[in-house]
């Protein structure tokens, strides 16, 4: 059943429960985490083993088999995975895992492992078209110069089900020899950026230079990138869109810039139960990730919300894996679906 | 001929050489550095144990001194001039420091010394000054609600000789009990805000929260600031404002949220030989600052500049000693002075 994309396995069922990246260690170690139990995987969710809002629907789904054979108790079994789909609050994905696989569940859990199975596919061969889907669309707008792209924490294959949804853009656009630059923002408080799409850029040979996220904005005003792409966690019906913090300041530069603005998702980031981005909510996450020892005064406290949220008119194009909606162009996912 | 304002000496002439505050080990700990040479100091100012544009002029004059005392020889004492004038490049103030005490330097070392001190107590003064400028200017605009302040990295008196130019003004507004919170960005990559700020807010007593520089944008647009108030390395003639790196998304978020961009820096920064932004160098610094092992894979590449420029028509109020410059409004330095 797999379809093999690229060497990145984030998530994959071994026969007797779920093998994850480690999304920890990287990029000094490639390890996996085998997760057989769901107090197991929801540590691993909100560690961040493993993240990223594709990923986390397909782990999400997984995870409703996890449960199955965990428990065969209806009531402990509901509660487990009502648990699951609670892990992380942000990314809608995650629940519309567990929710996609939920009417197999009467069908026991090998029902279930083909459903979730069914969406890890359907994730790959998404991100594939999402790819070109992308990278047709800001080809068509840059010319025949290669491509100084800039991007913003991990949309790549670790943070889907492989291949990747923003670095996905990328990738295709590197197969078509048409990326001069990536610049990776790093992406405080938990460094995606500067870890693990710099892992995924370095493993492909696609050249790449790390910067500070407080540096995006003057590199695009400064005219060193041509583009931005982004993942998203949730898109609101009007196009407003949730995403790792520091995508809003990106957006504003580009803005500023009159460089596009791209987010690449798949459909099933969109929440056409959100009208707007105000009622997406916010993953507000330990202070402690912010205030380590040396970094502040002992006392300290932070503010660490973990995604922002772009308004629409920022957004000049939403790559989904049916093609490209120019939202900043008035064209919401609403209406054009 | 000190002037008392606050309990920190960034800057201070001992008899026998300069103190300076080892900024590289706070938060942790308040450590003096006792400089009495020039391979010492320009060694300071490149590991940044001292930084921050008014810090470094008083430094840079004080350090004419250190290089009177140390050789006799003309040729010798240009070089080590010359060598501490070009310590660093972006912040004017190094530069016109060393050149206001130089006109001294015939009359000898404690001609200059004695010059370098009234720089030190001028800079205090006029820090007391932008202070009660900039409170006066805010208040005027925010109505009778306690603030919310937004700063960047650190102008406060760890960049200055005493008080601060940023957290100066945030400083006055405590005075009069007009402060509810700051949020002090982190400022990546050495942490200048949640290092140096926060360490100043909490002797102060002011409440403050750290952030991820990320989270700027953000905190601004879904309005939970007021007003935010920066420092200022270099000011090009027009009013672009040269900052440490991230000033920038700042200045665009604000724009967009319509709240104040307030810069608050004394008129030595005030470069009119730079006719815009794009006339300041910008301080590339190491890649190691970035890639620190974990943070990146091993034979990552990284861009790290240190300052950003904000165009003029971003910057709401430039607060000097002398008072408010709406530069937004078109009231720039080269003609309002």
């Amino acid at each position: 059943m797999d379809i093999v994309t690229d060497d990145v396995r984030t998530v994959e069922w071994t026969g007797d429960g779920l093998r994850l990246i480690d999304q920890t260690v990287l990029p000094d170690r490639l390890e996996y985490l085998d997760v057989r139990t769901v107090d197991a995987l929801v540590d691993a969710i909100g560690r961040l083993v493993v993240r990223g809002a594709p990923a986390l629907g397909v782990t999400g789904a997984f995870g409703v088999a996890i449960a199955l054979r965990e428990t065969a108790d209806p009531a402990a079994r509901d509660a487990a995975i009502a648990r699951i789909r609670a892990a992380r609050p942000t990314a809608v994905n995650l629940a519309a895992g567990v929710d996609r696989v939920l009417p197999f569940a009467d069908r026991g859990a090998d029902a279930v492992l083909a459903e979730a199975q069914a969406l890890l596919d359907e994730d790959v061969r998404g991100n594939r078209a999402i790819g070109a889907h992308g990278a047709d669309w800001i080809l068509a707008r840059t010319g025949d110069r290669p491509l100084r792209v800039l991007t913003h924490c991990n949309a790549g294959a670790l943070a889907t089900a492989g291949w990747g949804t923003a670095l996905g853009v990328v990738r295709e656009l590197h197969t078509r020899g048409r990326i001069d630059m990536v610049y990776a923002d790093e992406t405080r408080p938990l460094l995606q950026g500067s870890r693990l799409t710099a892992w995924e850029l370095q493993r492909a040979g696609i050249p790449y230079l790390v910067q500070t996220d407080a540096a995006a904005a003057s590199t695009i005003m400064r005219g060193l990138a041509d583009v931005a792409v982004i993942g998203a966690d949730r898109i609101a019906a009007n196009g407003d869109t949730a995403n790792k913090i520091g995508s809003l300041a990106v957006a504003l530069a580009c803005a500023a810039a009159g460089i596009p603005f791209v987010v690449a998702a798949p459909w099933s980031t969109v929440d056409l139960a959100a009208a707007t981005g105000a009622a997406v909510p916010i993953e507000l996450r330990a202070e402690a990730e912010i205030l380590a020892p040396g970094a502040a005064p002992a006392g300290a406290r932070a503010f660490n919300p973990a995604f922002d949220v772009t308004p629409a008119r920022l957004v000049s194009a939403l790559v989904t894996e049916t093609g490209v909606l120019e939202i900043s162009r008035g064209i919401t996912p609403a209406t054009s679906r």
